[in-house]
């Protein structure tokens, strides 16, 4: 048995089932030994922005790590900007990273970098494997760090991978997440009784339903005010659930939803701060003389410490569900508000949001609240290009329900060949794109920057619309369906027809920009 | 003036005329100087591998940086895999890498990475300027520093960038290559006059014109043969010239041209490496028992060094210039051999071809041999995704010569969205996509490092035909006119078409692949 024939049956064997893959020359071993191990899924994409992207979405959804492959150092460099989103998001994840066989190293031959500097950019787990007989340990190794929450680097020289010798290791034990400790809770409930106005912020799994249901009861019992973070990795929503606000992304939001909070609640998530700085501008959001406690991080059980936070303050309490009601179907030109509704009217049951609308998407959580219970997926790093490939992972993980990727125009252009890969997988993803023809964040943004002075050429640098990109033609191209949607009627219809057919399917919903 | 003003006229003093931009929020002041000083041009493109391949092909062309424009750590990561051919051409950049507002970099906001550490990786000159008022020193010292064949990253905090106090900094003084000495050189000649099987490996600046005619020179009186590296970052080639073959990409291949040679002469590269390590092949090139001798590195001042080695050795000898012959134009359907007789029977007087070909390139050399004149920009780092932006940084820098990037399928598809910025600047690219449906050399690849147990699931992860990528609708959905050719008449009709209208042009090339 080669190493990665010992590498592939150890990952299958801690739970491991998919592999998105880019591979190259130095990964040919690995690429071989899948038809060794058919319990491995290989998840071909054309960029390795997309294979990070689709791991971290299958995650997110399954609860469990996939691995990626990537090619050396510039595979890795590729897949780099969704790695940040998915340590943002608490992801695990297994990148395997070729790199030259040990030897071949020291020559500086074309791709020779250095992997294990790039990988550090992580603040993950990392290990180059220089030994045959240590690939399956380092790779059951690596699993249990991933379970952690983290991002996991397992650096597999060539000669190591194609060596004979290797030994299939027992899945490494995983850490259960840290119970929080019952004075933690106590104080937490002395604020929540303390008559003053208290707001309880919800981060990772703090937005699933056990968090979600214990928060409602919380709030119920106690007037607190419930907030789940700005872009959680995956919130529960819908009909039957409770609904909670998110805080704004802008920080003149966020402050006016704490405005005068006296006690802050962090229950998987750090004290909230501006996505950038402004000049003149706030970056703490926490309001002055607020008290901090941190009830959970979100390495601890978030919904087991929410649970007795509830058990404590709210016994006998019920969460407040929402009802299920739905906008009605509008008509007329598209614009920032009635797409919305199309979607709040027409989302299915089970669905899964992979939301990278930006500014397009500000009115969409109001118009889905009461639509049946779906999963939500957001930036949670703010590099742009995730919704596409979050979308590829989420449905690879969820092949029963319909995945719906609402994606901007301009951060879709960074992984558009996920649409391939949905097509090459026949994966159950609708995605509507915000055809704004604009970096339309960036007109808030060099307004909020104080950048006043802005002139044509720096205008012309945020307009995207010079050419228009024809996404019909671009999803034709990598073979998925798609049409183009200029008013309501014709985006319900072709909402409802795409999600009626299996497969991947594309709408091309132009609309006007925020500003 | 503040920090971003004093930046970009910093920059122009300094001779960098163009910024390749992808900016987001931290990048703002930048974006809004941008028209305070209008010899600085803006080139916007939709992904950041298009913004570094872009700047390493404006330099490899102009013989000076240019300067990018990244988002943060994300923006340098989705930047960082043709940073990384940049690196290994020796191509002079000035990377431009906006990150938080200093007092906002330590509360962990959604887009906060170190940067640094990333930086850290390209292997070149990194500085974080925290003083507004040293931005433009910073900014000169960068531009200095990038013109030694290096990548120079200056990291701008938002609040150094908007900050009032920003002072014009003079250029810095740029080092001249160092001067090889007498010794080296009579070293040099004495190996060339042994008698003895001699071989003089050319790189850098040694495939230019000078470097190449005295070469030349060298073996019309010597009898030594003459190699460039496999892949230069620039080469200039065509009738007028000396020809000079490139070693080549498989180990077997350089070893068989070096068969037998007892001294190596080395101008401007390393001793050759083989590309990747194959299971019981050799990684070092150097034949047995030849004695090796660095007549110049990269950094040297190789054409001076080979112009005086040819004075020592081949006084009052002329170079061996290729005389003008192109192919008959063929007919039939597209092969591996007919399509490279189109271009070497068409291209046109001063092309620069951008030459991501990959297999389907194998013979592109000889066909075009005794074109007119013309430069090849090759894959210097082996990272695919490289040619779409080279080729749109050499047509920024040579507005008046044609530009011809001949570019696999699979390659294509990392920095696909290069097209767009084509049709943006409405650039004189014609674009040949080699569509062969494969990762065809993956498949050479996996049949090399001896994993002939390779079945259908690792087979079918070479295969990018599933489904067909039709590069017609991609071109047109980013605004360039395309068409299609199965057959070479179609290609010869289309590829003078291409070149007779101004602005970019694709053609999909549907041919076989290799294996």
């Amino acid at each position: 048995m080669n190493g990665a024939q010992s590498l592939i049956r150890t990952l299958v064997d801690s739970g491991v089932e998919v592999c998105f893959a880019n591979p190259g020359t130095s990964e040919m071993h690995f690429v071989a030994a899948l038809d060794d191990v058919p319990e491995m899924r290989g998840v071909l994409a054309l960029f390795e922005g997309v294979v990070t992207g689709a791991a971290d979405g299958y995650a997110r959804m399954a609860g469990k790590p996939a691995a990626t492959l990537l090619h050396l150092g510039p595979g890795l460099a590729n897949g780099g900007a969704n790695l940040h989103n998915a340590r943002k998001a608490h992801t695990p994840i297994v990148n395997v990273i070729g790199d030259h066989a040990l030897p071949h190293k020291p020559l500086n031959a074309p791709l020779e970098s250095d992997v294990e500097t790039l990988a550090a950019w992580t603040e993950g787990w990392t290990r180059t494997t220089t030994d045959t007989a240590r690939v399956g340990a380092d790779a059951a190794e690596a699993v249990a760090a991933a379970a952690a929450g983290r991002i996991a680097n397992l650096i597999l020289p060539a000669d190591v991978s194609w060596g004979e010798g290797g030994v299939v290791a027992d899945p490494a034990p995983i850490a259960a997440p840290l119970l929080v400790e019952d004075p933690v809770l106590a104080a937490a409930a002395d604020a929540l009784r303390s008559g003053e106005s208290t707001a309880l912020l919800l981060g990772a799994a703090g937005c699933l339903e056990r968090g979600l249901r214990a928060a409602s009861r919380i709030a119920a019992a106690t007037g607190a005010k419930v907030l789940a973070e700005v872009f959680p990795a995956r919130i529960q929503r819908g009909a039957g659930l409770p609904a909670v606000e998110r805080l704004g992304y802008l920080a003149e939001q966020a402050q006016w939803q704490l405005t005068g909070v006296k006690h802050l609640l962090l229950a998987g998530m750090a004290a909230p701060v501006s996505f950038f700085a402004y000049p003149g501008k706030a970056s703490e959001l926490t309001p002055e003389g607020c008290a901090v406690h941190t009830v959970a991080t979100p390495a601890d059980d978030v919904a087991d410490a929410l649970e007795r936070l509830a058990d404590l303050v709210a016994p006998g309490t019920e969460p407040v569900l929402a009802e299920p009601s739905r906008p009605a179907l509008p008509t007329g030109e598209l614009t920032l508000q009635n797409w919305v509704e199309v979607i709040g009217a027409l989302l299915p049951e089970g669905a899964i949001i992979s939301d990278e609308a930006q500014t397009s998407g500000l009115v969409l959580p109001a118009a889905t609240a009461g639509a049946p219970r779906h999963d939500v997926l957001t930036l949670t790093g703010g590099s742009i290009g995730q919704g596409l490939p979050v979308a590829v992972g989420a449905a690879v993980a969820c092949p029963d329900r319909p995945v719906v990727c609402l994606q901007a125009d301009g951060s879709a252009m960074y992984t558009i060949s996920a649409l391939w890969t949905m097509a090459r997988e026949n994966l159950d993803v609708t995605t509507v794109i915000l055809n704004n023809r604009a970096y339309a964040i960036l007109r808030v943004e060099l307004s909020r920057v104080g950048a006043e002075s802005a002139g044509p050429v720096a205008r012309s640098l945020l307009d995207i619309g010079t050419p228009d990109l024809d996404f019909v033609k671009l999803a034709e191209g990598m073979g998925v369906p798609a049409s183009r949607a200029t008013t309501a009627e014709e985006l319900a219809e072709q909402f409802r027809r795409a999600l009626a057919e299996p497969g991947p399917h594309l709408i091309d919903a132009v609309i006007p920009p925020l500003m």
